[in-house]
């Protein structure tokens, strides 16, 4: 849904605004600051605030009364070795601030990562606008087969239509009837004298799950991590995995050198189990290991060889 | 709804194993363990498990070997002591565990609550039942005129008529659909053989609000007293509220020390802010106070008259 | 202890550099920024960094695009019915975090607050400075004989001198132990080629709990108000209370409207128990209460009368 | 140190005591309840309470009615799955208190560990006993040479004797002049008429480091194995290792699932970070890789190398 005017003069006013802080900036954050960055049908992101930077991790690791070191390869070395061991108290010190418009769905997954600031539109004080998502058809995907959670193939044809179209009706008509039961507009202006109109707690029960709602969300950069890792992952709901990988951009936009390590040493690595280790240092001492040799079960196997052999060209 | 009766069975094979513990009993709460509480149409509480019981807090309060005192009459005062004087960390070393159905609207307000450990039922796994809530006729109500949140009166004949009819078909043609989607039932079993069926975690989006979801949510003793002052109060809306009233019953049960604590000093207490204080001080000392001469606004003025009017009897 | 010239040019080259930012700013933190207030004899705090502003709590309370409200005076009824009704999360929405300086018996009260990020300097990487905190005479206190923590009249004479002696003492030869067994100084250089030196992770248990150490402390408003108001109260051990007090003024720059709710609904008001709000009642009915009749326990209702008596010239 | 006659009857009379219960058991750990496991000097820990078991963590995964599973086989895979999925959530819902004695610097790391719930021995209105820790011989070590954190070789003759004097000496004095300060006895007996005493609150800061204090301490299975993972591993400083080391043969005895698989994937298991990992697939085929093409710093080389031999007889 394209902004309304006054959202938009509102962002601008923020955004024009400067003012001159001794604080620790981010620059290239900065530049995205306040702005939209639209995901799905009527969803966004934005950069409300933030405090920190990758300078101030190192300045808290090392307690310092400065800045924490002259260099920037410094910083880096340090960084990585917080990472690599697992070392995260200093990731705590910077914060990060979204303003974020989300289905309703995907704000159930979200909010069960309990260790961010959360305030979120009320619709007992308010009256939800008229926006619900509706998935683009190369999204429309039948149930996986080979895992009781995630999606197969896309749906085809008249089959995807159908349900386009059930989506479609039933969230129109659950507002319209939203609509007629609280018998007012956002204005407080009644729609019929005649009636009462119920009251906005009770109504809103009668909106789909796909409805957006927004939030202002805020977290340290240890758990924003921890939410990207998990949600940034492919086994993730592809309508939560978008909002993370737009979550990235800010990150890299933010602290650039955390960013890096976190994609070494998180996001791009692995885990190998017990079994698993051992697998690999026979492989590697060149022994032949079958999924029947190995200790694991077959699921396991197939997920250690789909480690072992992802990114074949490198 | 009326449990099944393989639920029936699973609960009365838990109730009928006992098991020798050297473990603190609750015995008041051992007689309702695991039974099914029912609340609003189709949701309940169950208390599934717990640790601790008043002597726990007093045992924790003194960092001792053995029982914390010997006698109830100390136990009584130190707990007493301990929630006047906001020592809240030996309310913190009981725990409980409760297994909940309730609406999604308001698992929603319920999830708010982050110190809490909790297991949702999953629409990415599992087919959710057919079941949502639908308020009673004097649950329906017009929305608050003195407040931007909360109920008026009660909704009556033709529109409390078609309130109702609007929440049945919705849900109802939402369910249909959502099955229709989905195109096999909770077995896995195809409708048609024609069409794939749309992924679980897609097909749950068509859903209202007021279908009932599940969750096994526990949480320590003062995160629960906490839980209940809030959601046990009259500002509270009425379909949370039913929930933290049935859970003041198990409080008793379980810690009844603390529950009379509670009631006293935090739930039928009061507090008064600086001005207000001066006051009750300027009331007591028989001046004539009005809410010009007060220093409160009208909104803090009519506040403070209701909580020194309440209860007139007294 | 007089700051090193190195830390203060540390501190200087910090505040002499000025970003030009779009977030908001809070103009009076600002002008104190990374300055040491000092505390005790050897303590200090700094305030490093900041999120957000009273606007940016009326912002998220709001979920609004741009800023929350046009007007102050919008901005204090808001804030101040927030902080009356415990609508503690749109605070949760502003951050600050401390470099703080304290003796380790201090940081041990301290760390019980568990919602706070913390890096604190490592006795297990560095050497700890020979900074020990001693009293001044006027806070060396006996027991207190009405409570069985607290303090009562202050140490005269030769038993004053006593105790400034031993702490001394027992302190300075606990560093000179330390320094032996380590064997070498802050530079890494051996006092000894004949030692190898103990580890520095064994060598600091030697040290007394009047040692200072150092961290960085990082928290929400929300919590830091919580800790405000339990350890800038009465009841606070002295030398924790002095870092409050210190951190309230911190408070009053940066979120003045806050800061003036929080004096007015927290700070400065009191609690009523069931029983106490019915005596404040019937007082004010004009009855004769006294604590036989009146269902509190002797010390109830010595606080109670504290309570309603105190600023008596109000 | 030998526990006081009071101490053994008083933990005598709680292991006496059974109830019957409906809650779930676990029968090796019910064996061990209340004992003191002794560690160090004059440490120990004691299992006082535990919520859950093996199959509560199946029964929450899946939100059952009943027990979550009829078999254990199942269990084993389901538990499996979760541990190496990272869904945390299910192992949260069991819980477990201890109370621990422990040296006030092994304390201080301990602390760090926030999401737990802890009640310590208060030196505010209680005198400390006069129990500090002096590490075995064996474990006198000089710095490690090669990391800025750790120890060495161990000292040896006139030194480790040296550094066994002072330590000793040290808080033997500090202790003595805490009672003189003090003035009183743990009964409240005053040792001379002529001096007030100083408050309990002052006195304790010149204890030692190494002084025992104790603690509840309650976590919930999540953040225990968490704990595990960083604490009982080799990293660790040894006098906090003993203490993990410990509760890890109280986790199997509670949770003999869950112990396995955490040694499976997390405690025996490795990281990779995407770096490593590539290096494992050329090793894998057979290339030749070195330091210097591995693209890794020379101390990551060293690190996955370490992880790759580690065990080298599997």
């Amino acid at each position: 849904m394209a902004l309304s005017t006054e959202k938009i003069s509102e962002i601008k006013e923020l955004r024009d605004t400067k003012n001159l802080t001794r604080r620790v900036n981010a620059p290239e954050l900065e530049k995205i600051l306040y702005n939209e960055i639209p995901l799905l049908d009527h969803g966004f992101i934005r950069v409300i605030d933030y405090m920190g930077a990758d300078s101030a991790i190192v300045q808290a690791a090392r307690v310092s009364y400065g800045k924490g070191t002259r260099r920037v390869s410094e910083d880096k070395a340090l960084i990585s070795y917080l990472m690599r061991h697992r070392h995260t108290t200093p990731f705590e010190m910077c914060e990060i601030k979204y303003h974020i418009k989300l289905p309703i769905f995907v704000a159930r997954q979200w909010i069960r990562h309990r260790t961010a600031n959360v305030n979120e539109y009320s619709g007992r004080y308010s009256i939800l606008d008229k926006e619900f998502y509706l998935p683009n058809l190369e999204h429309l995907a039948s149930q996986a087969t080979n895992n009781r959670q995630g999606r197969g193939n896309t749906l085809k044809g008249d089959e995807a239509a159908r349900v386009m179209q059930l989506l479609r009706e039933d969230a129109n008509q659950a507002y319209a009837h939203y609509e007629e039961m609280l018998n007012e507009d956002s204005e407080g202006k009644k729609h019929s004298s005649a009636r009462d109109g119920l009251a906005r707690e009770l109504a809103r029960m009668n909106l789909t799950l796909n409805y957006y709602t927004q939030w202002y969300w805020k977290t340290d950069l240890h758990n924003l991590l921890r939410f990207l890792s998990l949600r940034a992952d492919s086994h993730a709901q592809y309508e939560i995995r978008v909002y993370a990988e737009s979550m990235l951009n800010t990150l890299k936009r933010w602290v650039p050198i955390t960013y890096d390590a976190f994609m070494e040493y998180e996001y791009g690595g692995a885990r190998l189990s017990a079994t698993a280790l051992k697998v690999v240092k026979n492989l590697i001492a060149g022994k032949k290991i079958t999924q029947k040799n190995s200790g694991l079960s077959l699921r396991e196997w197939a997920e250690v060889m789909e480690t072992l052999e992802q990114n074949k060209n490198d």
